[in-house]
């Protein structure tokens, strides 16, 4: 089990290889909230997402540990860039297999980042089976997107990022997927300052943690369709699961219009692009669903990888 | 004369006011120069632009001399934002002449700041003509958005903080409009460390100071048609031609294809919205017209107040 330590000791050993991301005072926000609003702008980390913390961190544990080949992962998105990044820092060879319809900017900046791109199958069953295969049949080790202790610890460096700019924020609230990420935020911050109030932001479309945390058991969606690709899991993780009902205050839920509108006030007003799963939680104090007042918030946007293929249907409606 | 000392002062007293805005290294562009390449982020600045700095040393000198009632400017765009929050901060009431067809947003974000906006007529020299008619009915202080050696000083203070942020830099690329802002950078930069090469970006459409240093004296275009609409100027500034002549080593001129793929390129890959006119300095450098190898870059992006109707026209276009 993941603790307050591990995040600690990957804080130590990743934060090098990471840009700072400075906390950013947003005034919009702060009146339309009552409150002292910073946004943590993930989308600026290298590979553009937060995933580069666990990423580095799941590499650092395994180079230190044994000799190897290399690694091999799939993902269509931020963790590839993530682990391929991560790979190169620790010279250690990559191939990540994507999807065939990837988009021709990621696989370009995960080539940039020196990684092999294999591209192979439609969907993330046939892309989790090539890379599977690649694994045994060139002596690489399979990096799962899904995560582990070092994947959490490695994403919660973030968490202590903000408490060290900023010890005197009392809110954060943090995007929700498989819930490696929030695990991770939360275990960094609530063993640091318990009254620290931690609300993860999940869409209404893909709501598996907000389900799984009111049944008291992990919840299984049929389906899921949201435009926040990177918050689309049927269900939580396990581990990550357990961390969240321990540490985790609130799960708020937002829609797809509420997030379409943060993503284009993202832009507009702060000159940053932020994909949708990254703007949840703006979404979530522009609507006031979460329910804040004289807080001092730190508001996660956990990613910017966003198509612009995709950025300009969103100016285009009217939203 | 504006003197290095300025700067200094300028520092000093205006930096509480405004954000940190970190250099980020650029992988990508550090590659396609074969040199190390850092962007200075002045589209993440409170007003979304370098003006900031400029504006608040103006109010800042302005209420140190004498009890004023009140400022009143005209702009369509950045320098009406920076006056709007720099009055705020001097506790000074500010009136922004617009012209009528401003952008909705620009209005909202100059009330946000806490101005009055004034609508009136339909160009430049209009809101000039009413905001000086104001000054004079109103008793209030005109600022002209052309500039005075507090307002360079006040944008050299974006020079001082690149250099005390990484002081290897050995090459800054800044846009160049009336040639204010590059005055400033280069006074603060070659007096601090005259190996430092110092080079201006303008758009081809809007050479006006390249047109001006090969003639010795200063050139008046008869039209400027740029999608850089900051650096839109038929003529530069007297004295700032006067500092650009002495400090700055070389003017880089980009055509408008060259600005939009930078556009394009800043949002995709580093996920900052940066204006045209803030883009010209990476156009240079994914050009090659900037010529460099193997120098430590700082490439100043001096702003992202673009519109997002704009921006989908960019998105568009098949560049």
């Amino acid at each position: 089990m993941v603790v307050y330590g591990d995040v600690v000791q990957a804080y130590e050993k990743v934060t090098r290889f990471k840009n700072p991301t400075l906390l950013q005072y947003s005034g919009t926000l702060s009146r339309m909230t009552d409150s002292e609003v910073f946004l943590k702008p993930e989308n600026l980390q290298i590979t553009g997402s937060f995933k580069l913390g666990g990423a580095l961190n799941v590499m650092s544990n395994l180079v230190q540990k044994e000799k190897i080949k290399g690694v091999v992962t799939c993902s269509a998105g931020n963790w590839g860039q993530a682990v391929a990044y991560a790979a190169r820092q620790y010279d250690t060879y990559s191939i990540i297999v994507m999807p065939k319809q990837a988009s021709l900017i990621k696989i370009a900046a995960t080539r940039g980042y020196g990684a092999e791109v294999a591209l192979f199958g439609e969907n993330s069953n046939d892309v989790a089976a090539k890379a599977q295969e690649i694994a045994q049949n060139e002596g690489l080790i399979f990096l799962s997107p899904f995560g582990n202790d070092d994947l959490i610890a490695g994403h919660g460096t973030v968490g202590l990022e903000i408490i060290k700019e900023r010890p005197e924020t009392d809110v954060v609230l943090c995007p929700v997927g498989s819930g490696a990420f929030i695990a991770g935020i939360a275990l960094a911050l609530k063993e640091k300052n318990p009254k620290i109030k931690i609300i993860g932001i999940e869409p209404e479309n893909a709501n598996a943690m907000w389900l799984s945390l009111k049944a008291d058991k992990i919840v299984e969606l049929e389906q899921v369709d949201t435009i926040a690709d990177g918050l689309a899991l049927k269900k939580p993780g396990e581990q990550s699961f357990e961390i969240v009902k321990k540490y985790v205050d609130e799960i708020v839920l937002v829609n797809e219009e509420d997030i379409k509108k943060a993503v284009i006030f993202l832009l507009e007003r702060t000159k940053l692009l932020v994909e949708p799963s990254g703007a949840v939680t703006v979404a979530a104090l522009m609507t006031g669903k979460a329910n804040l007042q004289n807080r001092k918030i730190a508001a996660i946007l956990s990613g910017g990888n966003f198509d612009l293929t995709k950025l300009k249907i969103f100016l285009e409606c009217d939203c």
